[in-house]
């Protein structure tokens, strides 16, 4: 048992005892705390520079400006489906990377959105009257529609300028608007071969030491033309020192620290060993597939290192909740806090049914997982084409409906989105869909069983492959015209449409919606009540000097550059060039692109090429900017390592560490492999 | 928690409230208890010719003899690589089905053998002097050259006539030789198309109702003739009759009921999660193989299934092991037995160390399970041309050895087994030999890491498709006459060779050995010695009365023709086939062959087609005779329901069920579907 792990929100240690641990909301930064650890003083202008500089992209990661022109650095994992949906047969831009030399050769990113947090406002209490007296489900129901109420307002008062998203914080206990200014014309400006900028593909996947180029600038438009974003972060040419406190702002997508035991056995026992077994046999179609011919390669090269990731993440999950040391801890910190509660009445009175109430929902949730799952949540229906049919079928019944009444994600605030991901010309490829929904109608029949209900209904007689064939084939949903005709032709169009897809989505559709309402209240409805109840509680007891976990908003971490210890071995913080050059094996994924090789003689081998920090990050905050006290720009986080797999738990600052290209790799590799003066020229570079 | 679930060897009730469990040592059956319970007598007599009847596939199956001429019953799917091997590309025996008009057409299975248990010896207390007072990993190899010594003895004894092989009964409490008669010469007479043999395909796999017609017949030769072996077993015409109750003897593969919590929790934790996300891949990347040729197809289609039924028994074996309730109930168990041992000095003294022998040997073993298992286990280097290469490496180094200082399996009692692998004209999918390889290279790259030193030997600068490709392509090992000159051409010959795949099973072995050699010293020798202990422990503290773990030996277990009751409703023990024809979709895994849809009116409709039991039975038990009390063939294992699964820890009466296929529908197949008149007059039919 490492001593040194504290988990969230149980702390009532000394200052100074406090691990580099939380994804801190920028209104509740502990600069504080960092001041008297680090001896660097974090103050509002800082934060608010920051916030500004930071981008949130819509496809699951971050950004930061980079210029006053809109320029976006991020990750290139972040862009590989601009890549995929930006090649052709005769241009491969995931193999040959990509760099427009001018503004007018400046792609652009079909689909690609990104935002930039512009406000905050705390609407706790109005939600709370919404729901108060009511029985869960109720409440529930109640709680979105002012949620959605409460959206709308903001973006009615911003003049339709900002898109609002209501935020949950610390599982319920607070809820926020959070307001957006958002881009929706992104622009891939530079992008470098996947063999560099994956250098080591899945077997380094949260390994370290690391030498991977995983950048990307994209840039943000605005009617046209490159957007003025005068908060953009300047560049130091030496990257980070040793030891040095470091910062990163960004958009951690979940975490779950504050779950109970029975969420955890929920995780541990079905919800990661079903999604394990469904993605390992998944990315093994794929791997057999891409062997079939070159365009299949080109279809899944990207994606299959993104299923590798995934496994890679919740292998790495289950162990750590395999874990049963760490499991009993857990269990302790539970068990304090709910002797706590009891032993007082009026906490009792007012959380001590909280615990029972998630229990409940679990087991409810247990006996219809699956069905869920696979029905509602489409693991049985897995393609882009079926998610056009389901979105266009959902979004035509619901726009019907009044605001406040339909399903979030098609809300007045939601639905420009909506059509833009619907109306956006990204090419489908079929064959690559046949595969998912063969596979996806198979792992359906398998896990339901044959002779379940949902499986007649969508089988009937024909085998998963047979179904999948006459659904993509005959689909006409690859084309954006169609979708759109769909979609303005509204109930009458797609009642009447004879295309296979829309059928299904619309013969599913009750049954569908009969399992996300049976979720609401028997699952959803509870749980909520319940992690609220919490919530307050660990307030009451514990006070509000804590952080929430990740939602996919904006947060900073403080940390300092420092390596960790392995085996007994100290692991230095810093890789360097020499050594990616030596570890090429001339085979994918240690393969060098030409431009690399090329460019050997050229390139320093003493620059720092990747390094690690104690920040506590999660995926989400990929692509995110890590900055030094002075706020400049001195890394880009890409990666943890495998010890921050369970900082989804529980933070380790002994060993959980943060992955980010170095500053000075990224401007060599412009300057010496690219030959991108432009861009250079275009940054802010410092000493 | 099901009240009528009762442990093994924990059990002190009044002998009517024993549970149908059990699978029983043919001289420890437990015939009283089967007389208070189901009114019947089994003699000695009827347990010697079930004996002799009963006979082992050495490929992990049951088979019975069904006349005096050697012809054997069995499963299909026990003869999947038979039928594969005798396959060409004209003509697809899965498919097509087979059947010999007479003998002499009746096709030599390659590499099958087939044996007969006539004699146990008990040794127990030999194998205790030739350990005592040795040290754990001391006594461990001398436990070993004394099992060889012994069954070296015993061949000798029997002027080599028969095999004799060493068995440990309740891990280590009892230590027996068994001796067999052995028929290298098999042939296959009959078998059913694999759409009806396997008919509802992995989706109905472990399910029931269900209408499988799992049936092959083999027959024995010896010296070029048909096999004379008058123990066979009269086939009944109609079946059992409902609560009849039934016998199944077999060679239950092995089960886990007398593990530790420490046991249990590697297994759960680490062996099948690995095992799992292994398997799930494979199957991925057979699945989209089989679909690029219908070679591919061929090759790999019966693999597919299998690795789908490994796939279905683990994950429920993973799913039992997540029940909580029954993990406290093993613990209790064994905390009680604990208990009952620290409580008495004597006891103490003699069996109180165990549990902390096994728990230090599952640590160890937990700190290189991977490299075990990739490296020796030979997880890594997956194929057929790499098994022929580790046999010819090992066998001809440990051939040089005296007999009891080898690796048991290359004692002089297993070479001639060994050779008839080797030598066996078993043809190699070379395609096939490659998927396998690049899947297993590239898993041990992912689980041991690219930084590996076993990963550096094996793959050097080779990405593992380029490795596969050079080692199979390379090889000659497919070709038998070029293996048996390596064999016979002994070490010279093996360190000459430029086959790249015997060079890399030569490569690796050292490594391999001393990863052999560690898991012997640090993990086998203290788990055996602690197993040893918990076993005397048991006998001493609840007596005889109860029997071993599976250990793909001779078994027999009781029990009656009995439904079950599945969420609320009863589950009907027989299907009839009219249901079959209703059932069938036209699309694999619910189609029907032709033969079938021709015959369907000739077929009666009431006939009883698959049932279920209460015996208790596991994998290895394919392919057993079900008897009735009168010693009459009425069934034929082939299956246990999902419930079965969990029957690997634990026996639960109220759903845990045997799958037969009914003698009634084999007969009237037989005799409608495939015109078989010469078969069944062969077979002993009594109403």
């Amino acid at each position: 048992m490492n001593k040194k792990l504290i988990f969230a929100a149980v702390a009532a240690l000394p200052l100074s005892a406090f691990a580099d641990e939380g994804m801190w909301t920028i209104d509740n930064f502990p600069a504080q705390r960092v001041a008297s650890k680090y001896n660097v003083m974090i103050d509002d202008a800082w934060l608010r520079t920051a916030q500004l500089a930071t981008t949130r992209l819509e496809n699951g990661c971050t950004g930061s400006f980079a210029s006053a022109d809109g320029l976006v650095l991020t990750n290139n994992h972040c862009t590989w489906g601009c890549v995929r949906n930006l090649s052709t047969e005769e241009r491969n831009l995931s193999d040959e990377g990509f760099m427009a030399l001018a503004r007018d050769e400046e792609l652009q990113c079909p689909g690609q959105q990104i935002s930039v947090l512009v406000n905050m406002e705390e609407v706790t209490d109005t939600v709370a009257k919404a729901t108060a007296g009511l029985d869960d489900a109720a409440a529930n129901d109640a709680r979105k529609a002012e949620l959605t109420r409460l959206e709308s307002a903001c973006e009615k008062n911003s003049g339709n300028t900002l898109n609002c998203e209501a935020v949950s914080l610390y599982n319920g206990g607070q809820y926020f608007i959070y307001s957006y200014k958002r881009y929706d014309d992104v622009r891939l400006v530079f992008a470098p071969e996947l063999d560099i900028a994956a250098f080591g593909g899945d077997p380094d996947n949260f390994n370290f030491p690391r030498w991977c180029l995983d950048m990307t600038f994209l840039r943000a438009y605005e009617d046209g033309k490159p957007a003025s974003t005068p908060n953009f972060l300047q560049w130091r040419q030496a990257g980070p020192r040793a030891k040095e406190p470091v910062f990163v702002t960004g958009h951690p997508g979940s975490t779950d620290r504050l779950l109970t035991i029975t969420q955890l056995k929920m995780l541990r026992d079905v919800e990661y060993p079903l999604w394990l077994l469904r993605y390992a046999e998944l990315r093994g179609r794929m791997l057999a597939w891409a062997d079939t011919s070159p365009e299949a390669a080109r279809a899944v090269q990207q994606r299959i290192l993104g299923i590798e990731n995934g496994i890679k993440v919740r292998r790495n999950l289950l162990k750590a909740l395999q874990n049963d040391e760490m499991m009993a801890m857990k269990a302790a910190e539970e068990k304090k806090l709910r002797a706590i509660v009891e032993a007082d009445p009026e906490l009792k009175a007012a959380y001590g049914d909280a615990w029972r109430l998630i229990d409940d929902a679990i087991e409810s949730y247990r006996n219809f997982y699956e069905a869920h799952l696979f029905v509602e949540f489409a693991a049985g229906f897995q393609g882009d084409l079926f998610n056009y049919a389901r979105t266009i079928v959902r979004g035509t019944a619901e726009r019907e409906k009044p605001n406040e009444e339909r399903i979030r994600s098609y809300t007045d605030g939601a639905l420009p989105g909506v059509e833009q991901g619907l109306f956006a010309n990204r090419p489908v490829d079929k064959k690559y869909d046949k595969l998912r929904m063969t596979f996806s109608l198979d792992k359906m029949r398998e896990w339901l069983g044959p002779d379940s209900e949902y499986v007649h209904l969508v089988l009937g007689n024909d085998s998963p492959k047979t179904l999948a064939a006459k659904l993509v084939d005959g689909s006409r949903l690859d084309v954006a015209d169609y979708r759109k005709q769909l979609w303005e032709g509204g109930a009458a169009a797609v009642e009447t449409s004879n295309d296979p897809m829309v059928k299904l989505a619309l013969a599913i559709d009750n049954d569908a919606r009969a399992l996300r309402k049976r979720y609401e209240n028997e699952v959803e409805a509870p749980r909520i009540r319940g992690e609220e109840m919490i919530a307050d509680a660990r307030f009451e007891v514990y006070g509000t000097d804590t952080y929430p976990d990740a939602t996919f908003t904006l947060r900073v971490t403080y940390g300092a550059v420092a390596g960790w210890e392995e085996k007994g071995a100290d692991i230095n913080p810093f890789t360097r060039t020499s050594r990616l050059f030596e570890r090429t094996t001339g085979e994918r994924p240690f393969k060098l692109p030409a431009s690399w090789i090329e460019a050997r003689e050229r390139v320093n081998p003493d620059t720092r090429f990747n390094f690690v920090a104690t920040t506590d990050i999660t995926g989400g905050n990929s692509g995110s900017p890590i900055l030094a006290a002075d706020g400049n720009l001195v890394g880009l986080a890409f990666d943890g390592n495998i010890h921050s797999i369970a900082g989804n738990y529980w933070f380790d600052e002994s060993v959980n560490r943060t992955v980010g290209v170095n500053t000075a790799i990224m401007l060599e590799a412009l300057d010496k492999v690219y030959g991108a003066d432009h861009l250079v020229d275009e940054l802010t570079v410092v000493n």
